[in-house]
């Protein structure tokens, strides 16, 4: 088996350098694998870019594909269009917001713009508070609300955007050691924050109800509830950022589920199609959908609510529901992935912490327990070290294809994933690990 | 015949008040025709939102979505896969920009917005010199950028976006009445602009090398060739925005070859898959890649270059290609529908302005051909009148759907409309026009 690579000539490399050398070509997929053109397979421990929650070549996926494209590709946003309603109703109806309203975006940085300005049009106000560690896109507004290095090549950003600290228990910057003081202080940080901006000038907190990209972070139990508290107090609409959460990437339709919390507005895109077909958009609460029911909501786009995407999400869901794949992530996260982690923590010492929910997890890595000294520079896109790099290798000749950001391995797999192939991760994983403990302490 | 119109209740409309109304059901459509659930047909001259260049379900596309829908959908951008090269090379080729590359995004307004980061990170510099009457997109940098009143509800935007006229003979802000010296002083105006916003400031200009929703606004000869030469003095990147004027809307690939001029950046999305996938891009000449060959690109998006869009693209250009649509588009234009609405014009005096390219065409209705009196406030979005919803709605009576933008009729088919289609609009027109013509000088 050869591996096959292949440099770019023609495509321009997003987040990259052009002379950034060969990528991997991918020419097919089935379920939790993808293949080269060589005939070698990878397990897809990214789901590409944690969206594929369904796996390549889903069928029911393919044959929503293909009844819509025999029925029709293209309707404008100007038209009613019954399949756009009917994706519509299902994710007011999954995301127990009840009533309300979706508008439907291309993706990710669409719907958080999108979302941004509707807290802004319901409000009044101006400022969006949101936390360094994120990432919520890759447009103006988006990038700018992004607590994420790559926001930096693009500063100065939009005005208005106010970052602080969330809860990371394992290097708080709040001083805690356990979650609930980590939780309690954190919360205390957000109440000041907003007090010296000025809460009347507040129109948004925005947050990934579990911080993807940016570490795997999952809030202490009650983090979000008292966020949604002090958002409550001062009228400033809590926007939950479900674009990597949700869709059962943790146990629940959206992750905020977990604690039974209700956002205002909800982004998501990826696991609402796995990405078969482009899709985003904002699940917006009646109260909001209210200050726009005489006043145009001034944003949109050509191709919002897409017939084919909407086929697609209309599919998924039913899917992820038909298969019970939330509880099965609930279960496989708590049965397998949390035990089998736990268990490499004890034999290798450059795991500095294992932590996550459903299929949503990281592995931490150090060169020291004591210091907590990160094997790679925490911030992701400062570049990545020697020592990942050797990590990741292996993974990839053991023939599992890692996510790997700063000094983690983020483990995000379809949601169709066998307890067999979790242990064939969890194999690879153990032999990577070797290398990265060559490093410990070194 | 009963038209099915039907009220959203789960859908949030962009661009509008959430009590809007009920809107058109669309339950077909075939070629230029679409047709509600009455079984109602429409003949579409807007070609839903000027982007269905090859009409509804085309055989090719349609094929083009079966084929790669069965092979695979989901190819991340980390990822290096064939159908996206393909269709990158493709562009290259028919842009005729040579060498260069193509960042892929989800649609026009991320093409936009990563446009103008390029050209910030390619001069160093912050500046973006756009026109008055354009649009560029919804997110927060493209909707600044725009001269559109869509931004104005946005506003303040983000820094660093100045605007200036472009030319606009029938309604000069530079006092010419003919083309020759509107086109002087539109560009000494820019030179001016330059020169008073410090040239050393100015990353790029950004235009619609035909300007689109704001008018149909066919420049002049000799103007964006002007706009190169200043760009060239001064080291400015020239964007053409080809959203809604490239694949073959004006009977060229873009709108920009009919003058022989070559932009840094071309921004294009809508007719590259006439909608069946969403798809949009940025095509880079070979001096900005070189920019980002060692830099990263600071920008991006999950689904970056899909591969089910691109292959739609690759069947797009071939159609256009093998119907040879770019001559029929420029013959249709010449030989049909400026001789049709110029007769039009002699006609109705309603009918203040005729102007367009291939096929794109706008009437400027009036209720005074001296003082050019609008029939409803020039400027798009700040409401219709009762006039120009009666025109609208007698074009609806004789089942040709139109797109109504301020005092204009704008007039888009797809490019695949007959000789037939095109006499059958225009004789709705004229009944339309009877209409227009009853609050002349009323
Ligand atoms: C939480 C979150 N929000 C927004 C985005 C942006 O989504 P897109 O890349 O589809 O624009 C991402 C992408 O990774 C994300 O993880
Ligand atoms: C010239 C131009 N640029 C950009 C856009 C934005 O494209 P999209 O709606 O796909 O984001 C449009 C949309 O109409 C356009 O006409």
């Amino acid at each position: 088996m050869i591996d096959t690579y292949r440099a770019d000539r023609h495509v321009f490399q997003p987040w990259g350098a052009q002379d950034g050398g060969a990528r991997l070509e991918i020419t097919d997929g089935a379920g939790c694998w993808f293949s080269d053109a060589g005939g070698t397979r990878y397990l897809d421990l990214a789901s590409q870019l944690v969206y594929l929650n369904l796996g390549h070549r889903h069928p029911a996926l393919i044959d929503a594909v293909h009844t819509q494209a025999d029925r029709l590709c293209v309707v404008a946003p100007t038209f009613f269009n019954e399949v756009r309603d009917e994706l519509a109703a299902a994710l007011l109806d999954i995301s127990g917001t009840g009533a309300g309203r979706v508008l439907f975006t291309n993706g990710g940085t669409e719907a958080v713009e999108h979302a941004v300005r509707m807290a802004r049009g319901h409000t009044g106000r101006a400022k969006i508070l949101a936390h360094y560690r994120s990432y919520h896109g890759a447009t103006a507004a988006a990038i700018s609300i992004s607590g994420d290095p790559r926001r930096w090549p693009n500063e100065p950003g939009v005005p208005g955007v106010v970052h602080f600290s969330g809860p990371y228990t394992y290097r708080s910057d709040f001083d805690a050691t356990d979650d609930a003081t980590e939780c309690e202080r954190a919360l205390r940080h957000l109440e000041r924050t907003i007090e010296f901006e000025g809460p009347h000038t507040v129109a948004a907190v925005i947050l990934e109800s579990v911080v993807g990209t940016n570490g795997i972070l999952v809030p202490p139990d009650g983090y979000l509830a008292g966020v949604r508290r002090l958002c409550d107090r001062h009228g400033i609409v809590l926007i939950c950022d479900e674009v990597m959460s949700g869709f059962g990437r943790v146990g629940e339709w959206f992750a905020y589920q977990r604690w039974n919390v209700r956002p205002d507005l909800v982004t998501f895109a990826k696991g609402v199609t796995s990405g078969y077909v482009p899709l985003g958009g904002v699940i917006v609460a009646e109260h909001i959908v209210e200050s726009f029911s005489a006043t145009p909501f001034p944003g949109g786009s050509t191709y919002s609510g897409h017939p084919l995407a909407c086929a697609v999400g209309v599919a998924s869901v039913a899917q992820i529901a038909a298969g019970d794949l939330l509880t099965r992530a609930r279960t496989l996260g708590a049965t397998a992935l949390a035990p089998g982690l736990r268990a490499l923590q004890q034999r290798h010492p450059s795991i500095g912490d294992v932590r996550g929910a459903g299929l949503f997890w990281a592995l931490e890595l150090v060169t020291d327990r004591d210091t907590k000294q990160p094997l790679a520079p925490l911030l992701p896109g400062r570049g990545g070290t020697e020592a990942m790099a050797a990590v990741a290798q292996s993974l990839r000749e053991h023939r599992v294809w890692p996510m790997i950001v700063a000094n983690r391995i983020h483990l995000a797999p379809p949601l169709i994933v066998s307890d067999d192939e979790v242990e064939f991760a969890l194999g690879a994983l153990d032999h990577a690990l070797d290398v990265a403990d060559s490093y410990y302490r070194a």
